[in-house]
């Protein structure tokens, strides 16, 4: 593995076209916080493949137009090459491509609105950076769940562009519990692996797979920590008492891979202090996933990562050494 | 007193017991900021008569599991050990003890639920410590806010957690003129009391009374300050045309009761001109209280003391220099 | 014009109360960024025409008490004073002069509060510039936005308090098609010159053209960013098939007008690359006012500035270099 990285940076550093796929491909890796181009490739052919197979290419093509035009957007506006070349102006963006084909109709405004988007995606994260440095925090996904909010909303406001796959906008009504009937052991599998996925807003376990496969070429521990995420979040959101076709589809589970990762296995180094901060973090996620179902439901918008980036942000903010 | 009190350091010092019980009393006293055990033990026997005789007993048995839980959740997370002494980790898990009870039904998940949102309260109030800090100002009761927030939206989310006493979501309503009728003296006595009380979201006045003892036992300066800020909230209340059964409940009050000990009596020195500017703070606090309630009607849940937080950052955040 | 400056600060120099003028005026100014007594006298007279014309004398009153107010209020607080002679403490309470009475029946309350929430805005402005300072940007109109938000959302609570003009709070619906039909050329200009004189509350072609005087009279670019603000959000919001009433109301386009000024004219010097940068930064303004209109329609509150301060921050925050 190492030897094939070596040579994949050789041809990187000789071409400014082959630097150019490798930052783009850091990028999706960096939505589980990997920069390593060969986890964003995995990552990439994942979301292709649950797209596709969903029925739906538009969300795939959509990530892949919205990495690119980050990029050619963070060069334009000169930022330092070692983030950039870290795919640190890309995740955002590509998110963001995801996100607004999944919630929109498949008109041509919609792709002016994704490139828009993803531009504006960049100078989001160069400000959302410069603000948490201060307390030496990543500013995490919090771009991509800002600017998808604000132009998600807005189709509220404009005919020409419909979302359409939106929520609607209501009353909260705490949810019947009926809805929470025992989970089958196949629907607790299910559960684990779309909970995976959903951190790219697709339910595959296929994709899933493929998304594991991934981490685990860069980091084993970022695997570890991911599969573990789900399997506590699956369990703790069904003691909770959360309607199952939520569980099941992954919906409260994709929040909490994502903390689970980013405290155990990328912020801190691993121990059992950080094992024990992490799970309590984790199971924060499943509980602030629903707090966020909930709090959204007045405005009609889905909570994406939300739940992840405030809870992480909440755990890293401490500053707390663990050695 | 200053014999007493230099007696139980003695003790303190030697036992590791008396200096836990010293702890959590002090950071029962923190929730009216006096870093001394006897205003926390007045507090806690103000709270257990006040919930006993409302019938609620778990109100403040949530309470005590709450401070003790952060307790060890901050000795577990090493913390500083003056800030710790000085009950700093203890005040926002004790009121997050006394709010989930308050709000939920009585069962075995409510008081996992307590243990483990006090234990996050600590590490919130380390992270939003270690960002206000950046302009020397307290993060105040705000981890209390935003944890029992989050905890109390998602119970919509999970049916095996029971918000039975949360107000319902729906539109927001202007008030009825007639709701907003004259107060009688003895309603107007009631408020003042019910105010002080409902810091620790209890409406009594034999709790008030104690609450004001256990004040003066520390700062002679607080308890004017609570007093006066109580009047100043009943009257500004009644004025502006509030709902008199608010009014009178104490809930349009307990918000002004704590800025005006916070910049009356805690952050500034009492002078002619910090009395305008914390007059100016508690009559905005009164309106504030009103504009949350507005606020959050359609998410369904409590003001808490968000009024307090806000107007108290907005009037410590000018870092004034009033000498 | 330079000689009729200087003629007129030797004035102030001579006299407290021309003095007191000066600082009045260019708080007015301030509102589009103009340190100059010229322009903010301009924006008075085109406000004062825009108000009475359209009978509600009211809220030119409230704007020249609202200033007033302010002054006197970071005098009392012993602000800097080169921030005071720049008239920073007086726009955001001019703005809530404006605001306040367009929104609330004429009461005496009214008078109350205008006061009050004037007052309020010194402090408020004092804390949000602490704040921001830390990265090295303005607050903007943001304790406007803020101080206006939570004034006009407490008038539910409070009968004395009446928003008798406030939107209704209500769930989101997307708008219908039918009422984005084609704008007609006069409805085009129409909705140019109120997306600007909408900055002050007014949709008044008259006021326009004085307050374009008052820009020019200052700085030329500001005009000319001021003019292709309006233009291109009058075109942006009708391709993106907003509600043609509110393009010809300018209620889409004061926003990205103060957008295009800030960062065209005022935080950057102007080059190919900021115009590049400004121009996306006007076109998100655009959006970003029909993502207010949602979200704050559960609230019942009017949009105010929020968007640009939103947007400006966003592009203001990376600290970009553009030389």
């Amino acid at each position: 593995m190492a030897g094939l990285l070596a040579w994949w940076e050789r041809l990187c550093a000789s071409s400014k076209v082959i630097r150019f796929v490798d930052v783009n491909l850091r990028g999706i890796g960096q939505v589980m916080f990997q920069d390593n181009p060969l986890s964003g490739l995995l990552f990439f052919v994942a979301i292709g493949w649950g797209s596709f197979a969903a029925g739906v290419p538009q969300v795939a093509i959509g990530g892949l137009v919205g990495v690119l035009v980050a990029t050619l957007t963070a060069q334009w506006l000169r930022v330092e090459q070692a983030a950039l070349h870290a795919g640190l102006y890309g995740f955002n963006a590509y998110l963001i491509g995801l996100a607004l084909p999944t919630f929109m109709a498949a008109t041509p405004a919609l792709w002016v609105y994704v490139v828009f988007g993803s531009a504006v995606s960049v100078v989001a994260t160069l400000a959302m950076t410069n603000v948490f440095k201060t307390w030496n925090v990543s500013a995490l996904t919090a771009p991509f769940v800002l600017v998808t909010w604000l132009l998600l909303l807005a189709t509220n406001a404009f005919s020409g562009l419909q979302g359409s796959a939106l929520p609607p906008s209501g009353e909260i009504v705490p949810i019947d519990p009926a809805a929470a009937d025992p989970l089958r052991v196949v629907d607790f599998v299910s559960g684990i692996l779309t909970s995976i996925s959903q951190v790219f807003l697709k339910g595959s376990g296929v994709a899933a797979v493929l998304l594991l496969a991934g981490l685990a070429a860069n980091s084993r521990a970022a695997a570890v920590f991911a599969l573990v995420g789900a399997v506590v979040a699956v369990i703790t959101a069904h003691l909770l008492g959360a309607e199952s076709q939520l569980v099941t589809a992954g919906l409260l589970g994709f929040n909490p891979v994502l903390t689970a990762i980013a405290l155990g296995a990328v912020f801190y180094r691993p121990s059992v202090r950080v094992v024990a901060y992490t799970l309590v973090a984790t199971v924060l996620s499943v509980i602030v996933q629903g707090t966020m179902i909930a709090a959204l439901t007045p405005f009609g918008i889905p909570t994406l990562t939300a739940a992840f980036v405030l809870v992480t942000w909440l755990f890293l903010l401490p500053a707390q050494k663990f050695d």
